[in-house]
């Protein structure tokens, strides 16, 4: 339904979400046959609490139609992210620790770098480094800790490396020089995302092994960090926490339309006028009315303080138990201080 | 133009802003004769770096028509208060003092009252409570200064009384406790306040003499903070920090359709339709849409933080220099920190 | 053994602790019969965790002696508050509960008002304020909660006055106002204290029911809070986090001489010359050589920040547990986000 | 004075300070000839508003005498950098910008990459990040700048490391591995020092072209970070925040008793015992009776907070005037928000 010219509108724009389940979403309305995409296997789970999905690219069809690497998605969903609901959060950091496990397969002694990517002054964009600060780390404690609580932690190392407005250096240039330095055998990156629908808000936590673009959330795409750029195998794990201004005016419209023309059969013609114009068109008239500085604004909710302080928890609590081998869900909130 | 049916829809719901200029152009959208608002006065100065409105409501029938309490609304709007320019901020700061010295006149020994409202824990709330940790407080130290330095400064009180989210008390009742004990002359009372416009968003400065309604910016509007219900004549200082996603993408439709409608004949009769709509139908619609959380959601810039910052400073300047004798336009930055 | 003459030197000075075990200590240094206090009784619990002692001061002669009001003074003392061990912070949150709801006896519907003193721009003194950002407030929900879960919380408002240099006001004088007009039947108050011994710093908690004053741990004292100033009882929770540098100084040089002298006889007479100084003459002395800037000074440990937020989270759970009927161990953090 | 005996009590640990003024002052008390150390030279400048010392450390004899590497020391002392004096940080902030480019040369377009040492969460060790925060950046700029513009500023890139404990990776590692992939040619470090006296605390900046070994301040000192080790010339800049609390301690009881040996005859014996103990056997006794936890523990102003954020602008005005070709006294606090 979006897309009407494939030649003209690449596909990566309009797909411009970093959600892998929202590309799906809008991939499928733009497949001819709307039951399937061809390289694209999706496995879903339902509990209580989240709803869990499995997307897996594996062919470079797929990939294209997608507009995201091949590779593995995992997206768990679940409105009680947003509230503070402590038994809930535990069984949802105990599903993350097994899926973020079950990404990359690593040893029990190789050395892990965490990178909390985003801006630390920007409080949706400060997920990634919230999470740094709640990780224990441990790379320079080896071989200063008795033996039995040696072989319960890995060496784990964390930094934030801060965005290229604050630094001057691109994210990925700091970390490939950190990453030369230590030769750890796996990055896991997190970050702040986009989402295209204001529910999915700090509604979801997409994990993924195919690497991570920094800065999609708030600010431009940057160099991609991945096993081809690194050299090592890349955990991506995000939260959209932000929807840009011109996206959601876009998409609301576009649904009330679609609402207003069964309502009315005036607006039938007009509709399909408004449907007509290309995407990117309709996109960049919205994008001048709202002016020149609403490229600039997003849509957050007000209490997002609160709320990304409480995902940085879950988050940091379901990483200490993936990767340390003696922590466990007995520990959670131990070391998130 | 937005409002078809007055009798149903009150004039409050269609004037939802808490700038005075707003609220002066929706009225005058409303008003049959275009050219005047009866008991409004408005009056306009234009400087290369800013443009003021000084509005003056002086009749009952200007009141019901604006929405607003009768009394002096002055709005100073510049883009350059979004950027970092030290020349004409300091300027602005000049303008800002004179006129809140014109809104209410005070002895040379009264004692005032510096009021931040709004939750410091929201970022684009929080303008009040950053502007009070810059005031120069005196009041506790009447008596202990030398003359000579006891003359320059006024007693001067501050105080950040939170919302009730967070206290359990509505503002007003924390203030009310504070002004019948310490029973000063004036308040100044700072608060972020909500537009309609995104291109307004940290681009004005409204000071008023007719008392405020905390919590207009971000959440629901309270008990009024005037002369009624203190006892004591309030001035009241505002930015418009953010705009309601609901209210961002209701306007922006509207601009977009009125567009579209003279470029296209088809969408005249569709555009029609929707016009014809309540504007609070019309509202409920795109809100419902947006989900249950949008109500929740509000749109800002990115670098919100450090514009709040810079905002905080110029208007914590501007009272210093027009609350104390002795504090001049040399003195800018020396009691900020 | 510290105080020579009492009729020179008041017993106020002297005992220039915030802590009654610690003024006891010294009491009973200065008391001829060592091993009684008149006036004075003692209790104490051990427990493999903490270590809590129950000072109940039950005459002036008691009062007099340790430089205290009269009434009861319970601290908890455990080097764990210090360390991030969740069971045995359990366990504590458990004890001090309940030794808050020994202290004053309140109604189920009271309403109690919660004072977080201080000053939230010095790490070591923001303790209060912490405390309150954590406290369940539920006053302005009254009436709007479905019957079952209104019968499981009291109203509680929470407020945190700031201090005198940052308002201009005495925070007497601010909580006198709101208490006033909120006319709550309690009011519970923490604040930051100072303790003469860096090992008792972060590592003790101190409840009375007899009134504080507000800023003895970072600054000067000022109007005492209690049921004669207020109306109303008042419970204080403080926690040593600073010892003033020239105490600090003063203390381990009495130490180190006394040890010293045990070990060399040349040093005895000189030890006896340093005894025969006045208290105040020594410290005024130290004071001096420390330098105009000292009085200023305090001492601190380095992961100030990460203990005062751990400490105020701990008092927090244990303030909602023992006013909200039905707030219980189980919810435990439930509240402190 | 302090050093009785040379061979057992290495240099390094009697000149415990990261001043060299006061590592000259101590060697001074070592040296047989009291008025010159053999290899260092001294040039002082006085002004109204602040002491400007030059030591000029050009042997290995001096080196030695010192405890510090060959090169130039300068230190600027005032005590109005603790004060809000605009003017005077202005005078100060030209003549740090004089003296940071007489350190070393660097042509008109090299990179700079400027390094904020410490540990973020603990105030007085916020210096370096806090500058870093305020520097002018412009290293992603180039290329996409007005010629005219491009000209006025030279590629700086800047990054706040953190510490070990935050980390898990030595500061000298993470910078070790930028530097490689950036291929800056000047590193410029600001960090947080220790002083042995607490009047020195937050007034005084020192420069260096000797390189700096991280975390001097609070903390164990690291790997140096200097031309040996980064392969390019390093400028460190650093604050004396702390005094560390055994240092205080018994630096004041040298100063005390010295004072009380004049005064009292039957002291002297006493002192002379108390003399005759090796320097490091009496700090050891102070940290012994100060206990376990104090080695943790820093001396610190109230007003610590206020007094960083002031020095930190100070400083970045400072490097941001040093190093661009067209940001001149004009532009002061232009960058630093």
């Amino acid at each position: 339904m979006y897309q009407t010219n494939e030649k003209k509108v690449p596909i990566s724009f309009s797909i411009r979400t970093d959600l892998a389940i929202e590309a799906r979403e809008l991939a499928q309305q733009n497949a001819q046959e709307a039951d399937q995409l061809k390289g694209v296997d999706v496995n879903t789970t339902e509990d209580s609490d989240y709803f869990l999905t499995h997307v897996h690219i594996h062919s470079e069809e797929g990939s294209r139609l997608m507009g995201k690497p091949k590779g593995d998605y995992i997206t768990l969903e679940s409105e009680k992210l947003k509230e503070n609901d402590v038994e809930c959060h535990e069984k949802i950091i105990k599903v993350l620790a097994e899926n973020i496990r079950s990404l990359v397969k690593f040893g029990e002694d190789d050395c892990i770098l965490v990178a909390g990517l985003g801006n630390w002054n920007i409080t949706p964009d400060a997920l990634g480094p919230k999470v740094v600060s709640k990780i224990l780390v441990t790379r320079h404690l080896q071989g200063t800790l008795p033996e039995e609580i040696e072989k319960t932690v890995r060496p784990v190392a964390a930094v934030s490396p801060g965005v290229m407005g604050i630094t001057g250096i691109e994210t990925g240039e700091i970390l490939k020089g950190i990453v030369d330095k230590l030769q750890p055998s796996l990055l896991i990156a997190i970050d702040a995302l986009a989402a295209r629908r204001s529910n999915r808000i700090n509604a979801a936590i997409q994990m993924s092994n195919t690497g991570v673009a920094p800065g999609a959330g708030v600010g431009n795409k940057r160099m991609m960090l991945d096993k081809e750029s690194l050299g090592i195998p890349v955990i991506a794990i995000g939260v959209p926490t932000v929807v840009d201004a011109a996206t959601l005016v876009n998409d609301t419209m576009d649904r009330i339309l679609g609402e207003m023309m069964q309502q009315t059969e005036t607006g039938s013609a007009f509709y399909q006028t408004l449907q007509s114009l290309e995407q990117e068109e309709k996109y960049q008239m919205i994008a001048d009315i709202l002016g020149p500085y609403t490229g600039n604004m997003f849509v957050t909710p007000k209490e997002v303080d609160a709320v990304v302080d409480r995902l940085a928890n879950i988050i940091a609590n379901a990483i200490n138990i993936a990767i340390h081998p003696g922590v466990t869900m007995a520990d959670i909130n131990k070391y998130v201080w």
